[in-house]
């Protein structure tokens, strides 16, 4: 891209502003970027990208693929049959991919393996401070949270719950207290 | 849980020791957990991980969904044309989020949002040192990689590949090299 122009555009949208650069490119095009947020006095409630879970047919197939394909540190498959799946984590240097597949006749990731045969995306889990703050805000603004809306101890022993992917980006999110 | 043995459990496999340390519970529940994996000589060939792309029908709902309920730090809306994509950055303290919505008539993810008109968790990218390096070892295991196989200018002005989601866990995963 060949930069012919910069313009500088502060924006004001809920409590802060946003200073955003738009490049104007020699073919007429404008590219937005180089923006920067600052808060006004709100502190953001969402912390660390804990993990993203991918819900895979066959583990030990994804634990080699991860393991010695794109030679990631991956751990051995563990159980949880509280949880009722099985799970190896792919160790990051900043956050986790879990690998998930259906364990015992009750899994919460079977009807999804049905769907997606050949497995899939399942949710992401972001950290936050304050689950039940959180769960209210979020209910506030007419989200569903699943199950009966209170926070159950997830696989890594921390309070979480999920909200309802038709009420958020139909994206599954985990809010968990870290 | 409580824990009435620890058994530590060395394994090797594809060059390395797995050492892993099985928890014996009470309650007869084998707890498989605090595993380290030792590298023998081979260099991981997978670095941070970069973003989690979710396609979302509108990308102005999505944009106050994450900055407004959840509080995140999110960009302005960037349109990407030569990628045909528009795209909001939410920014977490370890790695981003990137919202994308279909820009012009032959956006990348038109068809996806056909599929999942809700939206939906699109794709993974990780970085890597070497981009070359590492779509030979995906090849040479038997993932194809998407398009013509070279790597394309990503929206970050990076070298970046797609592995097919058939041959890779049923996950759509982008290579950037970073």
């Amino acid at each position: 891209m060949y930069i012919c122009g910069i313009e500088i555009r502060p924006e004001k949208s809920a409590g802060r502003t946003v200073l955003q650069t738009v490049l104007h490119a020699r073919n007429g095009t404008n590219h937005h970027e180089n923006h920067l947020t600052i808060f006004q006095g709100k502190i953001p409630m969402i912390g660390k990208f804990n993990h993203v879970a991918i819900v895979v047919p066959d583990i030990d197939v994804a634990q080699v693929m991860y393991r010695d394909v794109l030679r990631a540190k991956v751990s051995g498959i563990e159980d949880y049959p509280d949880h009722g799946v099985r799970v190896v984590f792919v160790e990051l240097p900043n956050t986790t991919i879990e690998l998930i597949t259906p364990l015992g006749e009750d899994s919460p990731v079977a009807k999804f393996l049905m769907r997606n045969p050949d497995g899939g995306i399942h949710h992401i889990c972001l950290e936050v401070k304050n689950i039940m703050e959180v769960r209210d805000r979020l209910r506030a603004e007419g989200v569903r949270i699943l199950g009966d809306g209170e926070p159950k101890t997830g696989a890594h022993g921390k309070p979480v719950l999920f909200a309802h992917p038709k009420d958020f980006c139909g994206t599954l999110i985990e809010i968990e207290e870290a």
